[in-house]
């Protein structure tokens, strides 16, 4: 089976504007050709759209403002992570020969319609997602006795990294007391500890091993997925501290790509809300259960930039349709050392977790040099 | 690589009722369910939903009502032809070994988003497909001196062969001169000329070569596919008698199958509006350009099925994200010779062409005994 690579990648600022999508989507496909010197139209076979938007019919208007006239298009939606849904249809999509060149791009506006899932009637009034978060921040700090200084960190370091991320939405660090003193949402929640839906597009480009050198002199490759969806409803998971989407997803991604968690270098996290990034990391078995967070003080006082080394959702902004794909564009950066001031040393493998609705559905994906 | 097949199906009536998408969405997999005795839940690795509905995360809604915790779950959307995007990716699943069985449901209601094309500004306000329609059969007519008699009997052949469908949301059988005297939409486009939007599910189980004798003794085999994408805007096609996209996506699916159109025993062809059929038989080379109306006709008078045996779109009614999943449904029953009053004789091979937004899309797929 022919080997699949990320072979180029645009994005736009994540912002508040009020963008059109079609706006949105078309400029982060135009900085993608624009730094994608030898990339032609006529290369690519298929154009994928990841959003929650509600306009039809994007990968065919995208590909007719771009000159583009692929083989297959359409859009992708699984709310969260519709960007490493598409991402991994891609892939497939090369892997079974049908295409050779795969256009990813995402957008989404601060309005998205995606963020609250309108569906799910077992939650009452609760429909909003920090109440999936609150639940999840009493019952983690609870079992492992954190305390909210502890979750107020992981808003700090990713509000930190992101002064170094031009495409971010944040360009302010914050301490821990900002933090506990912003707007209380919930018993358990505050403002700053949550990632803010907003303006934004991604786009990355996949090819097939045979093709990839005529676009990049750096290949990096997806050489492992992993994907799981338990329920729609976060009321039906088993527990309330840990992601069993995640776990499995992950393993499914190690196997593939005989990795394990302590090979990884550098990893981007969907921490929505500031108790994710440890759930994440404790899931993931990056850490052992309750200690993802002793990895988010280490990460902070050594400055190393490995957890989410672009801020993450919390400091980037989270256009959901976009998410996913940033991520992924954040990891083959630091894969390729062109991560500039975010740059772990030596970085030759990464991890990228997307997730959806209170982690009822992940991706992980696996990526190397 | 291996090879894909159809394994399972079920459906809903096609109706104006006005249900829930949700309720859609499981009515027809559960007739999946109910006719394929074998499957288990857990033997679904991807789910995948179909349509133009605005509601999110429907394939983890879906999942989670019917049991199913998959691998893969995301919705898809193009329109008119997003079920057999749906069906194209889940091929790719199962060839890409990501997946071994993926369950596939589209579903729409009759007030579904997808009906109008918002972006479209070059038709000013002609944003129904009514108008592209209208040009359609003005041009197709002009061009090959045809006449509104020549292209009423594509209704009356389709509202004829309905009658044998149960699921149809016709019933009736109507005469030349019912078309004729029905309400003229435009100066080229009379009602009964049109498909109906309509409520209606439709599900399709795949599965790959390995498994798949678990849940039926006579699999369809896809072995063709084609698709291609031209533009959003109908505008930018270069005529408007033929379907350039239609015509490469039948190219690619032909040489992919190592068949051609003479090899064809059944086809579902997109009649969202009674030109349609003729201009998509020409474009795919089943007949001379302007001839594809003798096919008509020939069918109609032979009172054979070969073509649009379940009704069309025009008998069978047009649930947008079901329609695609729908055509492959019947040709799998005619290649497995178990569609009763529409039987096609001998048939073992067939053809589904599915398409968008005024031929600006088109998929094509050849299935096999």
């Amino acid at each position: 089976m022919p080997k699949v690579a990320i072979v180029g990648y645009g994005q736009t600022k994540f912002s508040t504007e009020n963008s059109k999508i079609e706006s949105v989507l078309l400029q982060c496909t135009k900085n993608l050709f624009d730094s994608t010197s030898k990339l032609n139209q006529k290369n690519i076979d298929a154009v994928l759209i990841s959003t929650n938007n509600n306009s039809k019919y994007l990968s065919a208007i995208l590909s007719e403002m771009t000159g583009i006239q692929p083989k297959i298009s359409h859009s992708i939606e699984s709310l969260c992570n519709s960007g490493t849904n598409a991402i991994v249809a891609a892939y497939s999509y090369i892997v079974s020969g049908l295409a050779e060149v795969v256009l990813i791009s995402g957008a989404e506006r601060y309005d998205s319609p995606g963020q609250i899932l309108e569906w799910d009637n077992l939650r009452g009034e609760f429909k909003h997602p920090i109440f999936w978060a609150s639940i999840f921040s009493k019952s983690y700090k609870r079992k492992y006795a954190l305390t909210d200084e502890d979750l107020a960190l992981v808003s700090v370091k990713n509000h930190k990294q992101s002064t170094h991320n031009p495409f971010a939405i944040s360009q302010k660090a914050i301490t821990i007391e900002d933090v506990l003193r912003s707007k209380k949402l919930t018993e358990d929640l505050r403002l700053l500890e949550c990632s803010r839906p907003c303006t934004g597009g991604a786009s990355i480009l996949l090819a097939s091993e045979n093709i990839c050198k005529t676009f990049t002199d750096h290949p990096i490759w997806i050489t492992g997925i992993g994907q799981k969806t338990t329920s729609a409803s976060f009321t039906k998971t088993s527990t309330f501290y840990d992601m069993e989407s995640t776990k499995q997803a992950a393993h499914s991604a190690f196997q593939m790509s005989k990795q394990k968690p302590s090979d990884v270098d550098v990893m981007e996290i969907h921490d929505a809300f500031s108790v994710c990034e440890p759930m994440a990391l404790d899931s993931m078995k990056f850490a052992s259960p309750g200690k993802g967070i002793d990895l988010v003080k280490e990460a902070y006082s050594s400055e190393n930039f490995k957890i989410n080394p672009r801020g993450g959702l919390i400091g980037s902004g989270h256009p959901l349709g976009a998410t996913g794909i940033a991520q992924t564009i954040e990891i083959t950066k630091q894969l390729q050392s062109c991560a500039e001031k975010r740059q772990v040393d030596n970085a030759s493998l990464g991890l990228v977790h997307n997730m959806s609705a209170g982690a009822t559905s992940s991706t992980v994906l696996v990526l190397e040099n």
